[in-house]
């Protein structure tokens, strides 16, 4: 396959996981019905780079003018909405094709905006956004606090592989090899994670103190 | 009436009752002061189609460009901080206009998106976001899961119509015949769902299981 | 200082304390990692903005754009995450310096609005927006409703500190003068609502009762 195939072969491998997973996750935790699970699903695979694309002022995003994604995330929930409960081998299974969705959403969200014109630290973070970002408006949408914000290793290693194809872009690499190891780094640290039950830091939990001061 | 003003009469109206309906809906649900009442019945209103402009990258969306979308949102949120609780009948007649502006929505919603040159599949789903976008926001902001991924005949009727008004016009029917069709059918299902209290399907609920696997 | 330098500082001061006190605010209520701490009081602190500069169609919006608005917010929500829970002493001053957000965001925001061509109405709410937006966007991510909807006079000062730059300006005070009125009238109508604790209108409690129509 040639490069472009690589990652166009990804890309639609992580949306079909993505939707999947995220129509599965979202079954879990609320009743929902048949639009509900189908919206969810579409929703965790597209709104990540929906959202990058909306910052980038690139309208209307990929995910509207292109047919394939539309279709392969609606593929993906409405298999969640038969298979229903997965029986374990295949959440094992969902897990490694969610942390590929990660890696390669994260290092093509960041070269896009570089490709746009962002500095590196914007082009980081909206290749972070374009990984996290689904799954965060589904939690939203499900009345959950994302889970990115409280528990696991998932928006570092996103972080991390972004800032990889950014950096190493800007160290003369060209944008596959950078977006390759990138990738891999993210796909290895975010796996690590899942393995050895990794934690970001958090502070010691503490007594609930009623708000001293209103902030909105 | 010619059919311009057809249409912006219904528009109109669809806007002022989205904007009751969504501030008395808000107001039942959470305590609010008045700046909440206004604020939620004006995202009600102006939600789905501000959402709908920004994917587009029709900026500023046209609820910011013609003062009379924010005016008769605006006048239709002070008006449920007046009455507060409606009277049965008039609760009768908020359903009635509701199902309206869902139709309007959705058919207008959608003819844009072809308008400014989408496929068919991201054009109706547009007009759907149009149509149930405000009160999907308004239910995120007031802490709710949003009523349309969990029951009713909502989201239905409107991929339904926006579909309809697309297909109709890419056969060959002009755009006011295609639109007054979907607008019909639209409205036409959603009442026969509130008077039949018919339900999109969803899988029989099951025991609450411990989530086995995690998903960001 | 010049002019510009005044606004510059107020600006970053604004984004700061922002930052600041939204990481913690949202660590108050919900047990974050690191993570989560630093996302909450960037997206506090540039929240509003970008929002604004989306529906504006200023993309990538002005955080995006320069390195400082970024810089300076990660810096607030570092701090946050480092004192955890601020002496008493501290959290005064945050909330007058949160205040002076407030009103320099709301002016400088409707300000920005006006100058791409929009008319008063949506320019002030556009300056709310701007003020108000980014801690909304917090409450809504660590599932609370947002306090501007609930209590407190916190929209308003920032509705009338945007409607008098916007005003002022169009009855032909300089951009400078206009901005420094609205924003210590806002600066002082936000103090007088912390110092007395005064609140918008509301309905008195009623008993809950059962939704009786359906709306999404």
């Amino acid at each position: 396959m040639s490069e472009h195939q690589i990652l166009f072969t990804l890309d639609i491998l992580g949306t079909l996981t993505f939707a999947l997973n995220g129509a599965l996750t979202a079954s879990r935790r609320v009743r929902l019905d048949i639009v509900g699970v189908l919206t969810l699903g579409v929703v965790t695979a597209v709104g990540g780079g929906m959202t990058r694309d909306v910052l980038l002022g690139d309208t209307p995003p990929d995910a509207l003018k292109h047919w394939y994604y539309l279709a392969t995330a609606l593929g993906g929930a409405a298999i969640a909405w038969f298979i229903a409960r997965p029986p374990r081998a295949l959440a094992r299974t969902i897990v490694v094709f969610d942390a590929i969705g990660l890696s390669v959403f994260a290092v093509a969200g960041a070269q896009k905006a570089v490709g746009l014109g962002l500095n590196p630290a914007p082009a980081i973070l909206l290749g972070a956004i374009t990984a996290v970002g689904g799954g965060t408006i589904r939690d939203v949408l499900i009345r959950e606090v994302p889970s990115v914000l409280t528990s696991d290793l998932y928006a570092i290693p996103a972080l991390i592989g972004a800032a990889t194809a950014v950096l190493g872009g800007a160290a003369g690499l060209a944008p596959f090899p950078a977006a390759a190891l990138g990738a891999i780094l993210c796909f290895g640290i975010r796996m690590a994670g899942v393995r050895y039950r990794l934690q970001a830091p958090s502070h010691p939990p503490r007594a609930p103190e009623p708000p001293t001061s209103r902030q909105a």
